[in-house]
């Protein structure tokens, strides 16, 4: 995906790369825009690769040149027009085909690309299409053999729209209490769909609320027998494609408003005796004769689930780089504004930029070094996820595939929590680092924390998913110590826990603030917390089993301030790690590598510091300079940043149209900007249309109190 | 406030009670009431005493009977409809007049109540309330003299509306700096208003966006001979009373959609030669004759500013209110959700419920002992602004006063970001412990973060703000340092900083958990920790000053990790102290007292765990034991208190009508009334109208490629 990047030896080069990477406006930008350290055209070069670019320049020109992709910053719409229009879009969407199948099968960074460009603009877009196009159509392709192609062109050709129904009402992340029944009837080769009440009615369906005319339930599959086979998917129409009802038996309807993303309908369904072909099975893991006996090549039915929802792993994956895209957008507004804003100053001299105060910088900094390390990681991780899916449809039974999806899991667990929670955080960062103007709809910073927020629940809330990790960890630390095993994993990630014994016995040794500014001491330092979280948690743990407690206590009285601290610890080493060869690797282009060493350290620092009373705990700092000498760091780091942050910016950032942000335009022009989207909004200037409610209808003070 | 509680003697008193506190419904949430330690009613009755509780109780019962208070969780409105539906509402308050201004006079909590009413139902209700008749009208009272009583009749009868235009587009936080003009122009014995350019336009001034008639405006004011005297505060009407329309010379309009409250219309207005009489100067701090001489009381012109904006410290204070009641709310909601909610559980036993596992308790219950405590101490210190601000009126001028006007400023500007940010951090937790069911706006912990946020901000941005609280601090030790004066203070919330030296040579000393469960650990090792940041604050001031750095600099990067520190911790200790007296003072009745301690100390040990770094790093805590000390009491803690979290939240829940969430009603019916709310909205189960679209009008797939 990169191309190695250069000084340009010629004009021709130059040219090239202005096409490729065209010029940000002149304006009050830059002066911060000339004193970047690096030629941030070469960053995005580097980072992208000319591919890359040209495919989302296309998407990102198409949006911008559709009136129907038309919209205002701030906007303000009722629930059923956000949801026509997005319908309207994602129906564009179609027409424009910016990926193909074949495309999509060939190269799938080109499908993360465009749901990027997509997301950019509105997550509700890109996942109403997802679920519909990607979800949907997967699992009915991977789970429902040669049966469904029908199905599937269908859904290419827009006759039908798909949604995927797990969720029940009263069950989330406990998927296997899920209590929709699917019942065999040999006498019609049926499964009678049902909903024994309406706590177990499907929720959260995204598009289910006013667009899917099918879906795929997951129920209980009960055989003549009465004997329950486990949770199985089948495939339920809900709706007649030609108009929209709902069909006999099926309730269906909208959830209502959401925080954010009310662009996709979620939405709801009850089941009274929904007949479906036994076809509608997708029998990857289980399938039941016409003469309803129950077969499988799965004999475990806890794995047989497991294999079935194999699928959501990537989503994990994928949910990490969507919180580092919302990160990115409300660093760009915040980081633009901060360079431009002025506030106070010298006594007698001239306001100074927000962006001069190491407050401001403390505040924003380390999170722009955030979303470099772990979207470096995302590209990392997703890359073996996809070396994994393709074992998976080969079959491949290797031992090593299966601890690569082990370790896929486990670090797809936690690397949704991080991502997530620091784009949260920071997107919260943002819009008060704004003052005033974050909170104004018009600078887009509420509408990327509404809609990054969900990514802390869906497909496993953040604190369940960390637990899977732990375990994980905590597993292979045992069969080490029980059996000797090294501990060893495909994506290495968990290496360097074989040298336990040595790295316990480590403490900090670093002594100079310019030492703390190589991403090296921060490393070496999470090497040693997690060790240490791994052998707490796990004396914990045994001191629990010892006082008589059963496994469920043992497990939930573990995880605060041990394996949840231990999981985090962990994914935070993990992307340090990673981020950390990435930078020190000779493929880095010169004039970038001393910037991308800078993110990394004040990265790896700004994380390290949340765990400095566990450094001090198990003695690995001790004395008042350790301390110190992080804060220091940090914020020297934070200082020496500071120029290069609107270029940093400038490499992520998409064009103004996307971004729809006033404060935040690359002209820097911040004020005018607000200005204008203020005065081309609806009725600005006009009285209220209730005004004779004020002028005419005067109250009488106290006329109510005798209703009192 | 508080009466006496006491175990009921006879059936007339618990019938009084009954009445005074109405049962619950009953329902799946008597299992945790029944567990309660203590009598929730006595607590209502012992926090908020009977007048209080009678009063909110008819405040709630009007808006509750009255169709024009009537809404449905999670509606959708357009903003122009929020707008009206909230103006209509502030006039029905006028038909109320729920508080006579005499009441107000003579009992200024009863508008504190009826604000807090008013503000669980909807802060943009209270706020276009409020600035219209108590910020604008107080203003025009306090500073305008005999001159402006007819226009405090007419804010009275509705027949104006006011507002209040400090904040311009380019300025907030540096109120100094605001550059609209009033030149005095003797030849018609007027000002003339004039805004320079759009940045100088005024900007987020709430009311002003549809409603107000008039508002006050701060300009720098210029005498004939081209002098500027700096900001003073005019009069200026912006349009006609009768009409609603603008009056010539001024552009005045809506600032459009904001994150929340945005029943409030929040305005600009750009002045061009509006000419307003001599008169409407506000001319307590300063006047100019008709011949436009300047005169004022007050010679230096930075303190003559200061007493004009002496009226926002108590909306300080208040800010910390109305936050407490914002975390209040979504603890209701969360805590009722996860006392009902099950999910897991052990092997082939029954789910469990949220409020068992220790990681939901630990996520939520130091925010319920927050609420407590915080608003424990606002009681106080709002109590003290009263004090205050009679002397104020009565022309005080002694030294005490002053003294407290100087303590009063430096805790509000920290307890407002104390507050703000608890409750922002609270109720994004509660968001995300109430997984799927937390993103639903009919649950409303999104409106409540929404319409929480701007408490960070608007007041004063909160680290700003902070810079004030520590300047106190080092303004006191110096002068004792320097001049050998005591530090003492009317709240005594510094006097223990006196004790410096004695208090730096302090080691934690506590070795049990029995010992951690009391409040005086934590308590005691914040009087360590803030004399401790203090010390650090200082020397990092001077080394800063003593390598040549001006003014300017020394200030602004001192305040990371030192002054900012500093500020946080001495709020926070304050709030113990506070907290710690309250619950240990023999009027407390002894059925709470158990409950009410246990509160302090989790509140005490959680605040001081986010400290604990520098506990370490200057020797207070050492070896592994004290972190875990800390730790493992604050989960003992949570788990003692988990079965009083639900009358917990009972004591300051408002009606199910007020707190208007699904999840959140009293009688824990989760499921049930999740479901009557969805199916009570709004063509939920009608296809959508924009069903041909889908049906009929299909996408050619790729037809829009050539565009590309």
């Amino acid at each position: 995906m990169s191309i190695p990047s250069h000084t340009p030896v010629n004009p021709d080069e130059t040219k090239k790369k202005d096409d490729l990477v065209p010029d940000l406006p002149s304006g009050p930008l830059d002066t911060y825009r000339q004193k970047a350290s690096f030629n941030w055209k070469d960053m995005v070069l580097f980072l992208e690769g000319e591919d890359q670019l040209l495919f989302k320049q296309r998407v990102f020109t198409a949006l911008e040149n559709d009136p129907l992709f038309a919209r205002q910053p701030g906007e303000d719409l009722l629930l059923e027009q956000t949801r026509e229009l997005t319908f309207l879009r994602v129906k564009q969407l179609f027409r424009y085909n910016f990926v193909s199948r074949d495309e999509a099968m060939m190269n799938p960074w080109k499908t993360v690309a465009l749901m990027n460009c997509l997301g950019m603009y509105d997550w509700s877009l890109t996942n109403k299409s997802f679920l519909n196009l990607g979800m949907f159509s997967q699992m009915v392709a991977v789970s429902g053999s040669e049966r469904q192609s029908k199905l599937l062109q269908d859904v290419e050709d827009m006759k039908i729209f798909g949604s995927f129904a797990l969720t029940e009402l009263s069950h989330g992340s406990n998927t296997r209490a899920m209590r929709t029944t699917a019942t065999y009837d040999p006498s019609t080769q049926e499964f009678v769909i049902n909903s024994p009440d309406f706590e177990a009615a499907k929720f959260w369906v995204g598009n289910m609320g006013k667009t899917a005319t099918h879906t795929i339930v997951f129920a209980q599959l009960y055989t003549p027998d009465g004997v329950c086979h486990g949770l199985h998917s089948f495939i339920v129409q809900l709706r007649d494609p030609k108009t929209l009802l709902s069909l006999p038996g099926v309730m269906v309807g909208d959830m209502g408003k959401k925080l954010g993303q009310n662009g996709l309908d979620n939405g709801f369904a009850m089941f009274t005796n929904v007949r479906i072909p036994r076809e509608n099975l997708l029998n990857q893991t289980g399938d039941v004769t016409p003469e309803g006996v129950y077969v499988t090549p799965i004999k475990d039915p806890r794995k047989r689930f497991g294999e079935s929802l194999g699928a959501l792993s990537g989503g994990r994956l994928s949910i990490s780089r969507m919180s580092c895209i919302n990160l990115q957008l409300a660093l760009t507004v915040a980081l633009r504004f901060s360079a431009v804003r002025r506030q106070f100053g010298p006594k007698n001299g001239e306001e100074v930029p927000l962006l001069e105060y190491q407050l401001q910088q403390w505040r924003l900094l380390p999170y722009l070094a955030a979303v470099y390390a772990i979207n470096s990681y995302f590209k990392f991780s997703f890359t073996k996820f996809g070396e994994f899916s393709s074992g998976q449809m080969m079959k491949n039974k290797d031992q090593s595939h299966a601890e690569l999806g082990r370790e896929i899991h486990a670090v797809s667990c936690a690397i949704k929590p991080l991502g997530s929670w620091t784009a949260q955080k920071g997107i919260q960062e943002c819009r008060e680092a704004c003052g005033g103007h974050g909170y104004l709809s018009m600078n887009r910073l509420g509408d990327l924390r509404d809609d990054n927020d969900p990514n802390c629940t869906y497909e496993g809330d953040n604190n369940v998913l960390l637990q899977q990790t732990s375990k994980y960890l905590l597993s292979l630390f045992q069969a080490k110590e029980h059996d000797g095993v090294p501990i060893r994993s495909p994506m290495q990630s968990v290496n360097f826990l074989d040298d336990y014994d040595r790295i316990m016995k480590n403490r900090l040794t670093a002594v100079t603030i310019d030492e703390f500014q190589d991403s090296a001491v921060p490393l070496a330092a999470f090497k040693w917390l997690v060790c240490f979280l791994l052998d707490k948690s796990r004396k914990t743990l045994a001191k629990m089993k010892a006082s008589g407690k059963d496994d469920f206590e043992v497990h939930n009285e573990s995880q605060v301030y041990n394996c949840r601290s231990l999981s985090i610890a962990y994914i935070e080493h993990t992307v340090l790690q990673h981020f950390h060869d990435f930078t020190h690797s000779p493929g880095v282009p010169v004039g970038l590598r001393a910037v991308l060493k800078k993110l990394c350290a004040l990265y790896g620092l700004w994380t390290l510091s949340n765990h400095m009373t566990t450094l001090y705990q198990g003695g690995y700092f001790y004395g008042r300079e350790h301390a110190e000498l992080v804060q220091t760091a940090i914020l020297t780091l934070c200082s020496q940043l500071k120029n290069d942050a609107v270029a940093l910016v400038d490499v992520f950032a998409p064009p103004d149209f996307i971004l729809n942000s006033s404060i935040g335009k690359a002209d820097g022009q911040l004020y005018s900007n607000i200005w204008a989207t203020i005065l081309q909004g609806n009725k600005v200037l006009e009285r209220p249309s209730w005004w004779k409610e004020f002028c005419w209808d005067k109250p009488e003070v106290g006329s109510l109190q005798a209703k009192l």
